[in-house]
């Protein structure tokens, strides 16, 4: 980065206003590197959020921590960013998945966006018996989770993974991974009866049915696995994005890690 | 009703088939009770839903229990059930009160429909210094709450109240009651740590802040009340509808009523 630009701008407006704007980059971030924005997040930058030359940014790609960056050059369609300082190393993120039948387009959004504030790690699309929504758009469920992800602080994006039959991803599931499936019948444990039981050591990831719920037998078959724990949410009937974001507050505040507070 | 229409429809369809059809309704509900729909109920079962004479469908107030009841005639739009028999008996449900400062339209309708699928017994907006929203259209509060306890298979809705300001509202707190307060700022426990220190008599009520977070001089006015409780919901930054939802799960399923199972 040009010695000039940096004292020029010595008296940019930092990071620590509320809202920050954040932004998820792939580029490699360290100290000095210039990165051209593409065009939607130079739109946002210059036009929605009226930033000019010399105004920081907060950027983070997954890998390299959270870093300051301040705008170098702003165009309307065009946006280059000068990485500044480091402001948060890069650190382990909860390692949590959630399996979720996919919803209709708008709950789907929404459950995208509501999973990565709560910190899931994979969101994996599964089809099961009853599955309505046919088609799963993989690009407005990383857009969503990557929104969410700046919003919400995160360091890191969730994964998505590519659609799978559910008996089928389940076929060569990690041993070391305990399924928490969301279980309608009655029959099971209550969830925060069911999850003191579990070890420290378990690694966990949810599974949510489609909104007409499993087939009874799909749930019998579940239910036989070694590493499923069927959990119960309640007397009454939550939506399938109910139970999404229920399940993954519930496993977080017990198992996860709401014993942090934040920086 | 008369003994002619009852014999005639004995087959009729009862309300064991998934989904079922099941309407909030005003009027008192009783064996034998001849109830007129208003139009937009009218129109949803004889056109969105193609029910005829003889169909069955269920219905709950709030006050009697739910109840079958087959409609006696269908039009356009005006449709008359007769009661029949009861399925459920009412019971109380869970005294959950969820104190929330206005967001915007999509947003509320949201946190309208999934606090009411998760037992919330009182929806009551505040106004907090940094509330943006300016109006709540109570009228369409009530109509998500409506839809989603209808879904959800509860016997009661939750109350709206008239929007208040947040000190106002608890200036005459009843002295009983816990205030959760979702509480950002990292200071205080987290959730379940929390919840575990409460009394098995206690009842509860959730605060959630505005999208902008409470005000600094507001956050600690709270803290010295003596009924609430600051809690944390982890290291990340949670919109306000999603820190509602988490919260409410984590009621429940801690000392609220995710101990019983379905039905």
């Amino acid at each position: 980065m040009p010695e000039k630009f940096l004292t020029e701008n010595r008296a940019a407006p930092d990071c620590s206003y509320q809202p920050r704007i954040r932004l998820y980059v792939e580029a490699a971030l360290a100290a000095g590197a210039l990165v051209d924005l593409p065009a939607p997040q130079a739109h946002y930058l210059t036009n929605v959020m009226r930033l000019k030359a010399g105004d920081a940014v907060c950027l983070f790609n997954g890998r390299d921590g959270e870093w300051r960056a301040v705008i170098h050059e702003a165009k309307r369609k065009a946006c280059v960013v000068a990485v500044d300082s480091l402001l948060r190393a890069q650190r382990a993120e909860p390692d949590l998945w959630l399996l979720f039948a996919p919803l209709k387009k708008a709950r789907t959004d929404y459950l995208a966006e509501k999973a990565t504030e709560l910190g899931a790690s994979l969101l994996w699309p599964v089809y099961t018996r009853r599955t309505v929504a046919e088609r799963v758009n993989l690009d407005r469920l990383r857009a969503n989770a990557i929104e969410a992800a700046e919003q919400s602080e995160r360091l890191t994006l969730p994964d998505v993974r590519e659609p799978a039959k559910l008996m089928e991803a389940l076929q060569s599931w990690p041993t070391d991974r305990r399924l928490i499936l969301c279980d309608e019948s009655g029959t099971a444990k209550p969830i925060a009866e069911a999850l003191t039981a579990t070890k420290p050591t378990d690694r966990f990831a949810l599974l949510i049915g489609p909104e007409g719920g499993f087939a009874a037998d799909e749930l019998d078959a579940l239910r036989k696995l070694p590493f499923v724990s069927p959990v119960g949410l309640g007397p009454r009937v939550l939506r399938a994005d109910t139970a999404a974001l229920a399940g993954l507050a519930c496993l977080q505040a017990l198992v996860g890690d709401w014993q942090q507070s934040r920086d």
